[in-house]
């Protein structure tokens, strides 16, 4: 017996018939688990009689729904390999990741048809895609391209012949690396089982439970919740676009337990006015992640009777890598918790070994959900995963009770005056001001020192001052920790996982102003 | 990575280091993860420290508690494999399960200290054990046997050396099979894993669940349960024997959630007078099995709020088959539902073909959580699992919805008292009597005990009553499969290729006898 992930759908839609499988929040569709699957089916077998068959590449650019979900499930039932895009990107990326990843279908959303179009006229050099399917409700679509409802409806929702299974590749998702050029993580049957696995066994996910997805599904942190969802019997309650009125609109209309948003998003719900006056008693606990959450945000949840829980992961890692409760959040803040049930982390320094408690070292990763590889790169694959330890490249110190703190990404480390200096460290200090709203700390050149640290901060109170934010750090902070600069700023800017952007910080903020 | 089921204590002990781990009901302890997980280490130290090593085969006669538990881990984390012997048997039936396993260690509670010395005192021969020891409080020991707290005492309870993974054996569970002979069940590290992640992603437990088990240890419907509990987070209340009031009580005491009973034993609790009084509210579900749960029994527990899941599964399929929910098994009165996550059921003719809607057929499962095989009988083996499907000789139908319903056991075995019984242990028992001539058993319906045994017999000689033959039995068989009734025919009906016809005889003797 062979795992195929397509097969979780199938075997949902026959345990809970009568369950909601899908809710789509903006264009109020709703679909039983049966009703998922045999669009799947549809979907599968259109794909088949175009040609589709084991290992070829089918690129999704698609927003949150149906359709993703559905064609996700149909390519994986059928053994051809899932590309998820993110449709932030511009053509010139889009292309690069087409062409890496030599897909030969593309399905795309009609918001998208201007990008697609623009792929499309490079001609059949620029990409591999054969066949353009268009998901649309409005008449037009764009010419050379197939209508999705159309091959949909004229195919069988029978169960297609399953094409793949256990360790062969069931999607490749693009990460930006240090180099610039996006990489693929090939992930396989297997490991996107055992990422379900793990997040069933370390999180308090319930059968039945209405679980509310905000962040794109092109990105891991989303993607393995809704498949988990599916796995588990619990409805995925989807969004295209963030929208805090409209989510809180959504969690008392829908009954959602369970939230997945990053913590900006968060804050954004604490910010619209009259917030209390929504029904939230139905949420349990939200899953945050991506940056770390403030402990005065914890705080104003649990007020509300809503734990954040948090979540440190990877692409690479198929999302998994450690968690921490509400209640570890508050007595430990800053930590990112524990490893999740069947996943080892250790940090270890430069030789290899096991840090002391408290000394920095990089975060290594091991578990069976952690990827295959990288697509067509066994270099970087092999600098990456070593000995079966995936090398996240992230910095973290372990206390002695095993929680893991993440310092900082490796590469975003400012070395000033022969010290490393690790910008969350910093950030977590800057957030604890009561004016502060959000914070990012980058490294600007010092002729003096080589870098130095600069605070680029949102207020929270318009009457913040450069001077109360350098005071604020004073003696929390070793001196040569501490900026001595800080530049407001209305927004910072981030990423559609809410990671912060710090090449766009250091872009805009070149050099030390000089006033 | 290498998956060892010991390191799922060791896991949980880390991420959840306050929460209660175990407790015993009649002695009153309670453990933390870390401090179960601080024992078997000490376990898995001093059985290294007598030379215990992957591989060799170590034996449980143990009752429900902290030493059952933490052996299981330690014996597993070493790579060992466990051997837990059901404590209702008789010294001659240990002895064949000790020698056919070639076990070398014996744990075994005092209470138990009667029929060990009488194994120890078949001498070298009879079996491989080489170390013997005693679990117990009293000063007394058995004179050839080690105490266990003094052996636990004098280890270290560090992490010993991971000594298995994946597919080496992890346990060897004995069942009755159609000779009369008992087989040793073998599941490896793997196996295991797969049965409780299929129990985490059907049934509704829950991080933080209080799960109550009375059923013995040494049964896979106790043992999944239990390794289930420590992988997910859920703290095992271990009863060592059924009392119902005593249930009630901890029920009430212990905030139980979830319970593990068989009908029986549901039957039992609703007997007890003023049974209303008691505080169950804490009580979310049952999971019960073994036996068909009559509807009023379902409905009695609706009435307080507490839903009864039925599950069918075999000590092959390491527990899991087919569950029912309660609102189903309402409806579908008589179905055990449908197949497990991740798991696979088909019912099919003799050719091997699915059987349509309402046509009897042969059970098969399938499921990475299936038996290796039979210890040392690969003809067992090999007519067992064919294709990679178990054939469990079980009969049962399909309705169009695709609910099972177990009809009948192939094999003809007799379940009473949650007990598996096969006929055929006991009619060669009962032929070994000079007086009888031929002999059938047969499973009655039992108010008390689901089914009882009924032996109806041909004599060979005129003289042989019912007391001999109930008093034959004795000190051969264990005392829940010994024949209390006999009926005596003048001969017993058989097919033309001589097989009898159990069915014919079931039919002539649908009741006890009420004398």
């Amino acid at each position: 017996m062979r795992n195929n992930i397509g097969l979780l759908l199938t075997k949902r839609a026959m345990l809970s018939p009568a369950m909601d499988g899908l809710v789509e929040v903006e264009r109020g569709r709703r679909f039983t688990f049966p009703g998922v699957n045999a669009r799947a089916n549809r979907t599968a077998n259109a794909l088949r009689a175009l040609g589709v068959g084991p290992g070829d590449r089918v690129a999704l650019l698609l927003m949150n729904g149906v359709e993703f979900t559905e064609s996700f499930f149909a390519i994986a039932k059928i053994g051809a390999v899932v590309v998820p895009l993110n449709w932030r990107l511009v053509p010139d990326e889009l292309a690069f990741i087409l062409g890496d990843s030599g897909a030969t279908a593309l399905v795309f959303d009609e918001e998208f048809r201007t990008t697609v179009s623009n792929l499309h006229g490079r001609g059949a050099g620029a990409t591999a895609v054969r066949h353009w399917i268009e998901v649309g409700t409005s008449a037009g679509r764009a010419e050379f391209a197939r209508a999705y409802d159309e091959i949909q409806a004229d195919a069988s929702d029978a169960e297609p012949p399953i094409g793949a299974g256990d360790d062969d590749d069931a999607y490749i998702m693009y990460t930006s690396g240090t180099t610039g050029l996006p990489k693929g993580v090939v992930h396989t049957h297997e490991s996107v089982l055992w990422a379900c696995f793990t997040i069933a066994l370390t999180a308090d996910t319930r059968y039945r439970d209405r679980y509310a997805i905000v962040l794109p599904l092109f990105h891991v942190g989303a993607l393995t919740p809704l498949l988990g969802n599916v796995q588990r019997g619990i409805t995925s309650v989807l969004m295209r676009a963030f929208d805090p009125v409209r989510l809180y609109e959504t969690i008392a209309a829908e009954r959602v337990t369970v939230l997945l948003a990053v913590p900006a998003m968060l804050n954004f719900m604490l910010q619209v006015p009259d917030h209390g006056q929504y029904d939230v008693s139905s949420l349990r606990w939200v899953m945050s992640g991506a940056a770390p959450v403030p402990v005065t945000l914890i705080e104003s949840y649990a007020k509300r009777g809503i734990e954040i829980v948090q979540v440190y992961g990877l692409t690479e890692s198929c999302g998994p890598a450690c968690l921490i409760n509400p209640e570890d959040a508050i007595t430990h803040a800053g930590s990112t918790g524990k490893p999740f049930f069947h996943t080892d982390v250790r940090v270890v320094d430069e030789a290899g070994t096991d840090v002391a408690p408290g000394t920095p070292g990089e975060v290594l990763v091991r578990g069976k959900h952690v990827m295959k590889g990288y697509w067509n790169r066994p270099d970087a694959t092999a600098e990456t995963i070593r000995d079966g330890w995936l090398h996240t490249g992230d910095v973290a110190t372990v206390d002695a009770e095993g929680f893991v703190y993440i310092n900082d990404r490796k590469k975003d480390m400012i070395i000033s005056g022969g010290e490393n200096i690790y910008p969350a460290e910093i950030e977590n200090v800057i957030l604890s001001h009561p004016k502060v709203r959000e914070v990012a700390v980058i490294g600007q050149p010092s002729a003096k020192w080589g870098e130095s640290p600069l605070a680029v901060v949102v207020k929270q109170d318009d009457s913040l001052t450069e001077a109360d934010v350098v005071e604020w750090s004073r003696g929390k902070l070793a001196g040569y920790k501490r900026p001595r600069t800080v530049r407001f700023v209305d927004e910072i800017p981030r990423n559609p996982a809410g990671k912060i952007l710090k090449r766009v910080l250091r872009d805009r903020f070149p050099e030390p102003a000089t006033e």
